[in-house]
């Protein structure tokens, strides 16, 4: 795969991503959707089906990686790093360029987000739309969460091109985005699961520079924790994997 | 295939994707049905597997399209319109076919959409059992959302082709229908998702003309959005899609 | 295929197939259930999952078709009528059983359903446990809906044979299963989708025998519309299967 | 595949499945979680595609066992039983692992298990999270409870090996986490589907130890239903698979 089509592949792959799983954010919280308040299954299977459209999107591309923890992962357990630095970037341009997408999908909604005329009812804080927020913010035990998402995650990932049949059948992205969904439903409830240092990073940013009307805060205080619990996470991965297979 | 398989083949899917669709907007919004006010996420999974239904059984005889917006796509990547219109003309049908189809399976609950005999409570209002409705009312955004969100519909499926084993696996027909499920889940709060021009304007001709009382307005002049914007949107993927694969 | 093995494996699946539905409906109605109000989406998921659960099972021995509506439908297509009485007697005999095999595993929650000591609460009529019930009581109607719902399942399954690639890759019965789930959530809302005449009857007959207390009525004269209906509906499944493909 | 190797796979993948399994119901469960009171169908996806997460990761080291009952029930029906004590020494070891994980995943949330300082609320027992607990305490309806849903697990996955095509085509775990999905949804509402020694056993030696405030009883009296119910389960799976296919 050339580097161009590498970058290609992880902008659009990542931006479908961000924008399905913003979107899916959106959906649920702010107050004119037809979603709102439709609970957490909404949640974890937009993130999910949100890798099932960007990877399989991207694979023809670049493989479809997505997400930074994935392509660590990969070489540490490879040994390869000639490629990493091309679909980091193709990752951080295309989450950024999702989340922008997501705010025009919701753009009637988010210049909306004023106090209700009727009832008076307080605007939705936006950041939980692009990025995460804990529920208990407690950066050692908030650390510990996104790292074993994250082996949750990117070893399953590592495993699946082995399984015999599933590397020929074209059925592995599936089976990757229902792993996304599993992680949301069962691992997300402490940090929101970022899982993916870009798919944090690049929606916080925008988010930063966005025209919303109360958007309340970007919170970087916390913006370090999604991006070093993913990293360290994936590269864990890649060992165990290494170790174990 | 012949123009009668296309055109056979897309009534039918067509017909079983409207079916489906509508049918779980009435199975929600109706007061006598045992679904109602299920929520969102049946009402994404509805439509998903509509299109699971129908496009499994159009594709022997036509590929099942069902969609003028993934005709178009189409289209445009490959420079081949000799066979748009048939696909089109059939789409148009089975569209207004399934429409007809849901009103007699809810029929007993359509005509007993009458104020409520104890509680006096509202008869609901029908029209967004059969096409779409906007939650802002908003033309530019509007338009801005059904585009985008077409293009999140159709650059995966044009692209879903080049992955290695898919194409041969017969499983392509899952992961669109699993796609559908994530649009709706994702970008379905502003408008409804139409991303389908014929999906909401041949159930929206039916409304018009169906005797349902109480079925309040057909909205007439929103109609064009839903059809506007999903030609765009395919159009945009098909063009996005030979410029980047 | 033998006639032992077909009825073995029918007997088998279809069982697997009521204890999985029936069971599901148990588990969203009877107040001592952990699952009690968890909604349509559990039905409709259940159920779905049920078919995949009975018809895998089955597959080897029968082919898996569980349903008079299913067998009758090949049927009339393939105009091959000797084996369709095994098929049906293993059906019924399969639905019996499952029936009895879901009261013993919510044993403890039907000999609670008493009025409740601490609230005075009525206890829950199980009668939609076992066998469907309308929700408006219109026979017109109910048989339009059972017949229209019961083609949208059958005739997918007779096409899916014909999609390129599904027939050889062991997905169907997965694509069937999640057809059944659409079905439900769509379709289901009228009449509570019997689409199969043994699912109905069979544990209806159960029912009838069953030493629940407060079981309320097993509604003897509504039991001939989901026999009809489906076995109508798979025949025009059929008839129009040899039409159009 | 080696005594290491099963090992090995045994343990990362039933790590994972009760990681996922145990994770979901802190999710749901737990006061300071996202996901908390999502549901009874976030139980069950969560569950399932925790099997999907461990059995396939574990597939190329073990084959993804994961449970007794499975274990058992290939054993009675090859009569190979040689190395069902490295499964199983295995699956304890990582369901204990899993176990530990989970508890680390939501290290802020046990750790806040306090009365609410606000509102007074109780601390939610934990318990729950860990093993299963009956919904009614009755023994003898209890086994039966788990020892059908256990048949109901394990037969499938024996006869699933013969579907055509499906051995070879990687789906096969897919398919088995949409089962246990299914036994979820249908047949967890009595006791809250142990369906696996291990999974109830190791996860309740764990939050023995565990320090969690308040975190309420181990209910040891009830510990040897869900070990006894499925291997009795397994074991009559192995049987009728014997004697049926």
């Amino acid at each position: 795969m050339s580097n161009g089509d590498i970058f290609v592949g992880e902008v659009i792959g990542t931006a479908i991503l961000i924008l399905f799983g913003a979107g899916v954010c959106a959906a649920v919280t702010l107050r004119h959707s037809k979603a709102r308040a439709s609970g957490w299954v909404v949640i974890a299977f937009g993130w999910g089906f949100g890798v099932l459209a960007g990877a399989y999107t991207a694979a023809p591309l670049s493989g479809g990686q997505l997400n930074p923890a994935v392509t660590i992962g990969i070489a540490v357990d490879t040994g390869k790093w000639g490629k990493v630095w091309i679909y980091l970037l193709g990752q951080f341009v295309g989450a950024m360029l999702g989340a922008v997408l997501t705010y025009l999908v919701y753009l009637a909604q988010f210049q909306a987000n004023v106090p209700d005329p009727e009832s008076g009812e307080e605007p939705t804080p936006t950041l939980g739309i692009f990025s995460t927020i804990p529920e208990i913010r407690n950066p050692v035990a908030n650390l510990v969460t996104e790292i074993i998402a994250t082996v949750a995650l990117v070893l399953p990932i590592l495993a699946f091109g082995l399984t015999k049949g599933l590397g020929e059948s074209g059925v592995t992205v599936l089976i990757v985005s229902l792993l996304v969904v599993g992680i949301g439903l069962s691992l997300g409830g402490p940090t929101g699961y970022a899982i993916n240092p870009t798919r944090d990073l690049g929606p916080r940013i925008v988010h930063t520079f966005l025209p919303i009307p109360h958007k309340g805060t970007s919170d970087w205080g916390y913006a370090w924790i999604p991006v070093v619990g993913p990293l360290v996470g994936g590269a864990l991965a890649g060992l165990i994997y290494n170790a174990a297979f």
